[in-house]
């Protein structure tokens, strides 16, 4: 089965799909994304992945007439030309093809993008034995709270995390605490509380950490939005991260500290299995 | 005159130049730039420009088979075919099209892009006068001293001084310290002394900012490395902006302040003219 993509009004194979090398994404960065799965066929938390979008588009500005209904579509299109039941969805936005300037041009269209491919879960062994993480400095810009494609800092930390056999790389804020990871949200288990950092300008608002966060409300396990520190995470009985790919996915080593006794905690599992049923 | 494009081995013109949707630019903002410019016909300070590109490709670990010989050469087949004799280059690497993932793909060849443009210069009457500019939280990256294409925040800070009528955008930092502009580095001159911010891992080393120190030692103008406060910036005697494009240009106005009598001073006048003289 083929890798599909939409560009600007046509489908085609990926291997064929081309922008400008004046766009302003590949230029600038100056563009906006979302990654978005299937469930048994379904695009899963559609609404949510759309309205963290359309905020993203508001908060650097990009004007556009993309409505959720006819991205909904398309991304639904996608999916089903590229004949996958797991699918995952790539969805970028951004101000256009033009001569390069820093300021925004007038009169150019942004230029949408969307992809389909298979998806590729984490391997059943890594869930069952949970996975190694590593901490790096939090070098990134102020504003990660917009989910925007000036994702080199993410690469560098991600790129060394997988060299040295690890998971995800976690990012330490300058004051010493906890922001996310390269691609997840992180949370901690202490004492029968969960607890994950606040949203703030420093995190993105995972739409995976929500679910499990309402998850967690509804059936009364504690859960806590505050600052974790770095001592707090090696302290911790149990450490978890979400992601639209990640799930709900135990970690049982941060650089070389043993989370409590190495094995993912029943918190954990809990969580996982109450968000299978939810997207089940 | 067209405008031209070279992309991974072939010259086009540039509405026909294009790259993969899965290019790691587009998506990831994983790669870094130049812009150099002619001078007379000739693509001046090349040899600087390639030796911060290739510092740049060596921070990220972009791994390469680039030579400042072949490079070099492209950039000039690039101007010699747009038939522009002032001309502006633009040269961006990637870490190559693949499917997408933060880590650095295996076995996948970077992307070259290259363009030569038109130059536009600033207004002679923009230089006569002196420019206004405003001031903006420095919310980027930590690691501004490498020319990377993840430019949101540039994008964002400089549409907004447009916006405002100012030629640039001034980055303060959040200790009050003046780093530098969207697109320039900024100088100040006060009691006859030349003083502009230190290299750090916030600013990049423009090459004009190094051409223009140069020139001031050459000819016995006092000039000192050292951090500036707002506060200093607003009671400067001078204040003036360096670039490839922007050269030596004044700065009258900052946000609502008037830089000492509101004119161009002698000693910004002094170095546009030893610039001007150095690249003739």
């Amino acid at each position: 089965m083929p890798a599909i993509a939409y560009v600007n009004g046509k489908f085609s194979l990926i291997e064929k799909a081309v922008v400008s090398v004046e766009d302003r994404g590949f230029q600038l960065g100056d563009g906006v994304y979302e990654v978005l799965r299937t469930y048994n066929g379904r695009l899963h938390a559609i609404e949510a992945h759309l309205r963290r979008l359309f905020r993203s588009l508001a908060a650097i500005e990009l004007k556009h007439h993309f409505t959720a209904a006819r991205l909904e579509r398309l991304m639904r299109e996608a999916v089903r030309r590229s004949g996958y039941r797991d699918a995952l969805v790539y969805l970028q936005v951004t101000r256009g093809a033009t001569k390069r300037m820093k300021e925004f041009p007038k009169g150019v269209p942004p230029t949408l993008v969307i992809t389909a491919r298979s998806l590729e879960l984490s391997s059943r062994a890594a869930r069952r034995r949970g996975v190694r993480i590593m901490t790096a400095k939090d070098v990134r810009w102020l504003r990660c709270d917009v989910k925007s494609v000036c994702l080199l800092p993410n690469v560098l930390a991600a790129n060394k995390a997988k060299a040295a056999g690890c998971y995800e790389a976690l990012f330490i804020a300058p004051d010493g605490t906890l922001t996310e990871c390269a691609s997840a949200n992180i949370f901690i288990v202490k004492h029968g509380v969960v607890i994950t950092p606040p949203k703030s300008a420093n995190i993105l608002a995972g739409i995976t950490r929500e679910e499990v966060i309402a998850l967690a409300r509804k059936h009364r396990i504690p859960l806590k939005e505050r600052s974790i520190t770095l001592k707090q995470l090696f302290a911790a009985d149990e450490v978890f991260l979400t992601g639209t790919t990640t799930e709900v996915l135990p970690v049982v080593r941060v650089d070389n500290h043993r989370i409590a006794n190495g094995k993912p905690g029943p918190v954990t599992q809990r969580l996982y299995e109450l968000f299978l049923e939810h997207v089940g």
